[in-house]
């Protein structure tokens, strides 16, 4: 078999790095993976211990390829990297301290571009180019896991603002004297809107409520949102109770996102939408009922299209993709 | 004398339409304004009988012009002006009613291009092109007038949302059980930052304050911001207290701004600003109190440059010199 230009396929190499796992893949234009791996982040060691690892499992992986690819770029989405310095400052739950030169790094060990930025952002486009997003010029996602991420696209554009940071919507305040929460703010929208925030909740009402609930036998730290999601599909008061509050400050927190960039969508993704209908009316009915009426009944409330797809290293490759377009290298 | 090409100067004609009067200018590309004058706007006629009228106004200036000019484009500022559409819909206190092709009638009338938008849109270019925000490619503004007016810039870029109606800070919720206020919902920040505002704030605190002052010598109906900003600035108790609450509370909804768009800078324009530093000082301490801890001491707090000079017709005029460089039409 000979291989001819024509053959060879052009791929980038996304990378999802999170503090328990990270996650690497090889994607096509079209957003197809091609080949998809995994290796434990191991949080507690130091940069120069991870990236070593990190290239010799994507050695693997490429070497596994059965067609030739050429890979273009490297996009990488990691907790707290900033698009603009390329930098990695205290990346929640990993030990690599302050401003790591993560995109430096990787780009000089193979000298092809690298980009980075945070979870959320590269989420946002990877909506925009693989998913529900397509077409779309102004849209935020939402991103629902441990804590709430955001990224917003206006004009086409994801907004990174001045410093690389903009798009942190789960610290805005609901209640200026409501829930602590680490080093945010007291009352912020993650406190509430989350994995964490759900069970929060859950005890919250657990003590106003009287209704039975197979929850009442679970003690917090052995609670997890999976169990509040479960109960609420299968008719529990208290779970699906927990799923309106939790809809009702999000739709709240959401109209006023609709009053800063007016998007046509709001796409939500990760583990509360497992929830369906109970996290989604509510959100949409109070999202509605906060709206400044010249926004009602316009902006599409959205599940993600990449869920369950290697979501997360589609992003990422997204991020690359999106960047080398730019740069005019590929069409 | 004799006049060559050289001698001609290209200049926008920039109108501000509010609901009492109307301004216009020439004004060239440096935001010089050459000449400016003003009309009632007469807010109960029709369109058809309020635009001949501009026009024999503004053909009156240009015949008052010494030097010779070349009338490259029109921009307007206009309560409601959608940028998408060209269309004016509903514009508070003006009886024009629905879906006005204004920047069509105009641009009809003219044979060059026409641009319109709102109030706080053509503010936020104006400060882009001519004002504190040159230079700057993330901002937002805030207008204190009647009411409370935003423009928000990410990427160099005003965000207009997919529909031209991103931007209306004014109502984002503060308090969801908190005031009435017109068509827009209970607790909206317009209900409490604004002219408006400040007056209910200010018969809140008589209520709820012993201190003997001059504003409790005044009716509500008989009541302006002025007056009360006049009370802060002599060291009245209630007059400080009011700008103190309504610091507080629009530095918590910039706090929530910022973490939208990360901006390099919030601009503050109107009324209200004149009270100095009994609005910034308590608007300053509480956004920082309020901000998401990467944000901190990082957002600049300034006063409008514009303020006094022509300020919404040099925004009108931004905004169609602003298209006109997109085009290509001026260097």
């Amino acid at each position: 078999m000979t291989t001819n230009q024509r053959d060879i396929r052009s791929v980038v190499i996304g990378i999802d790095i999170g503090g328990t796992n990270t996650k690497f893949g090889l994607v096509d234009k079209e957003g197809n993976c091609l080949a998809e791996a995994s290796m434990p982040t191991h949080a507690e060691q130091e940069i120069n211990q991870y990236l070593p690892r990190l290239y010799e499992n994507i050695d693997i992986l490429r070497n596994q390829m059965t067609v030739p690819v050429d890979i273009k770029g490297i996009g990488i989405g990691v907790p707290n990297g900033n698009y603009y310095t390329g930098t990695v400052d205290d990346a929640a739950n990993i030990n690599w301290g302050k401003m790591v030169p993560l995109a430096y790094l990787v780009q000089e060990h193979y000298k092809i571009p690298a980009f980075i930025t945070n979870d959320a952002n590269a989420a946002a486009i990877g909506e925009m180019l693989f998913g529900v997003a397509q077409g779309m010029k102004n849209f935020i996602i939402i991103t629902l896991g441990t804590g709430l991420g955001s990224g917003l696209v206006a004009n086409g554009q994801l907004i990174y603002g001045h410093d690389g940071f903009a798009g942190e919507l789960g610290h805005v305040i609901v209640d200026p004297n409501g829930r602590f929460h680490g080093n945010s703010n007291q009352g912020v929208l993650e406190a509430y809107v989350s994995a964490t925030g759900i069970k929060r909740t859950a005890f919250e009402l657990m003590a106003t409520m009287i209704e039975p609930s197979p929850l009442r036998d679970i003690a917090y730290n052995q609670m997890n949102a999976s169990m509040i999601t479960d109960a609420a599909l299968k008719g529990d008061a208290i779970g699906i109770a927990a799923f309106e509050y939790t809809g009702k400050l999000l739709g709240m927190k959401l109209a006023d996102a609709v009053a800063h960039t007016s998007p046509e969508a709001i796409v939500l993704f990760g583990g509360l939408t497992k929830a369906g209908k109970y996290l989604l009316e509510p959100t949409r009915k109070y999202m509605e009922s906060f709206l400044f009426p010249i926004y009602r009944n316009k902006v599409k409330l959205l599940l993600s299209g990449l869920e369950g797809k290697n979501a997360a290293v589609l992003g990422a490759s997204a991020l690359i993709w999106s960047e080398l377009e730019k740069k005019g290298e590929v069409k």
